[in-house]
């Protein structure tokens, strides 16, 4: 049978990216607490084409991740992409995972025990002779506006919020210690059960420590420059606002996502 | 050409529903304010299909609905699904039209205004001689917990919460009407545009007006049978918890969507 | 510390459904290959409040499940349900979970593997003496257009469609069985991994097996009732279109979704 | 009362993006056809905060967007902009807005009418002396496999893809003018209203015009590098593949969203 996508392309226009996207997998990644967690994720898979090719070949991408998906760890994703690279005889691949990654979480006065999902995403570029890799997290958490608290007699309007952290790599890190700096920074983190004094506890602590989008972001940022030197990290933060029904947002970035040697 | 569709089936199963789905049209609804208001839809268009036919005709769907499309009202919607009826050559057309309504709202105290968004429902299906005709409005609101409240020294944690009212047609009544009792039943009502002294307003009020997502559907469930006899109707809410990463629900419906004489 | 939810309720309005809704949970399936299989599922958790309760108790949904979620099968998900209706007090519990199941899957010439993901749930409903469970699988198809193959003088449309199968339980099925039923009665089957002799292989199959979304669902209704006696099941199925940017829909059921004894 | 936002704030982060999100509204574009169109939008708005400042001012943006919401069209846009810097008192201000964009479209042969929808977008940055304005275009179309159609002895995969541009503002363009570009390069064009000799006619264009996702952002770039010099443009397509659950993806851009002088 004919090869239609090595056919030559006379159009002289090279592609930035072409691939599959939306592909849905279960995967297996690294967990602080057990080594290993089974989750699902939501996958994307590109390679550059040179102008001289009119098609890729989307079944290798496929072929290659198959070969990987029980594996799904920050430093093993770059060595999937450099087979991909090479499967496809392109210059640079690329690849993002989405996936809920999911803790065991004690209720803060009960100790009561539930799991708490967290959206987590590796973004990955690989080239011939330099890498670019970034880890994103959104941790969920709760909000009470300080405005709100400072010019009512009583109360103040608080939400969940969403906070989204994005990290090139750098210092050794567990997603978990993410989720811990940015629960630290909001009014409250949040809980899948809660008993009654732990809801006490939760409204109290949310109370005493108000926090606008632009705080949280700001905490945020400085925690994570303490934790070590990233290359390029951002923070953003999204109230669905009680009192309105638009959100407020925030988002800071730090740094230049630049290309690591990947020797 | 020949009309594959019209063949005959021998399989001997009628078909419930047939027809367009996720259908995107602009459209024009009545107004209280303004005479009409120019808005989008998602429109859904169906008829049943007697078992010796192979296939419904789907052009036709699109023929009927484009003739209406500038004039979507309650009344005038069961018109239309009785011409998708009659050129079907079908026993029942069903309809769905989702669209969101656009009300200008002034801030509680200083009156500044801005525009809100509802989302809004028509379902409506019309047989030889009977019909049912269903209106849906989402009202997004402020609930605080009166668990927190009661149980917390200060503070008590509140989040948005959207209240979604169905009504089989009864008493003649506005989308706006509606929208008022959900907000009045609620801790407060949301607005696009709040200054300082509105937000103050808000927060004590919620404060104030402490419900549950039960609370909410009751309160609603009362006042909607204070306007009049509702053959059928139901009221939801959910809360986008503060405290949680999943939503609190609660449900009551009354009566029965019965059919009623089309002539 | 007061119990606000237990408060006397005096409005005099039952509720039908209170709980927990889009919690997110990995769970544990029965898998027809290898015993049991890991997903991530969405979570929703009710039961009904009766009218002299002010509020219901949310934690103890959670509390119930999270003992469960290791171990979600069509039998056990109705004994869970049981643990909640017994835990909130109530005459009814109600519960849905939905989820990604996945299979492996050969390409139909080359063999090779690759993993398709199906979405799945179920929805019970468990009284003191009744219950109702209904199970639900959806399975992505290619379907070619009879009527564009009959009129056309080369080549016929064809898309992506989805066929969602739910059954109230009778005889014992796996959910591949159900999707091998459906996948038979398309224009073919859709792989996550084909090579160039496999698209040459289900390019022709679709085009000498033409459907219309009538037919898909006329025909997995026949092979559902060979399986045996369920007493109430449906089948829709929604192509998206390749020549219109909406879709086009079929729906047919078959008996009444009944209670059943649960002694 | 006093301005909590107006605080000064000692950590000394300026943050890139304050603001608000997901805003609905009705707005009001120009169109080619009837000089106006009325539609709906989502709105996000942002300024940059200087480091000395605790927080922003959202309600200020509201205000300003209200005053221009009847009238958004692309040289506008940055005025309305202009107004948010000032309003927020910020070196930059940017603007996200997303619209489905309607048109009455004949099908091929019959002429018969029906409303398409397209989704676009505007996204405009105004600093003191400087601007940025990319325009969003996306188009659904029909894309039949190059290579199925040449290994097959019949029929060809094919499916809906969305192909989306974006460019920044150069010549001046009607939307319409992308849309008969991006419709002209694919398969085929879709309708909304399309009776049997339209389906004929599309069925077989579709198969003489075979596009993989590669071809089609190819043959768009060229005829966007025809229509003048745009400083950045970039061109994705994406195709709902009708033989796998996932999509076949393509990208190009060119040049660089350099910024220009807002004098």
């Amino acid at each position: 049978m004919v090869d239609v996508q090595s056919f030559n392309d006379e159009r002289n226009i090279p592609l930035e990216k072409v691939g599959v996207k939306n592909l849905r997998y279960p995967v297996t990644v690294l967990d602080k607490a057990h080594g290993e967690q089974h989750t699902v994720a939501t996958v994307n898979l590109f390679a550059n084409l040179p102008h001289h090719y009119k098609g890729t070949h989307m079944s290798r991408f496929i072929e290659v991740f198959n070969d990987h998906y029980t594996d799904i760890q920050m430093p093993t994703f770059l060595t999937m992409l450099e087979e991909v690279r090479v499967a496809l005889e392109a210059e640079t691949a690329y690849g993002e995972v989405r996936f809920p990654y999911f803790l065991e979480k004690a209720a803060p006065v009960s100790g009561q025990k539930g799991m708490m999902s967290y959206s987590c995403w590796f973004v990955g570029e690989r080239g011939v002779h330099a890498k670019r890799f970034v880890v994103g997290i959104e941790v969920p958490v709760t909000t009470l506006c300080p405005c709100s608290k400072e010019i009512s007699s009583r109360g103040a309007h608080n939400q969940r919020g969403y906070v989204r952290v994005q990290l090139q790599l750098g210092p050794f890190f567990w997603i978990e210690d993410i989720i811990e700096i940015v629960e630290a920074a909001a009014s409250s983190g949040l809980y899948t059960l809660l008993k009654r004094e732990d809801e006490r506890f939760v409204t109290e602590q949310a109370y005493d420590r108000p926090v606008f989008v632009e705080d949280l972001v700001r905490d945020v940022c400085v925690s994570i420059e303490d934790l070590g030197y990233f290359p390029w990290f951002s923070v953003e933060a999204e109230n669905m606002e009680s009192i309105h029904n638009h959100d407020a947002y925030a988002y800071v970035e730090r740094g230049v996502k630049a290309w690591q040697s990947s020797e």
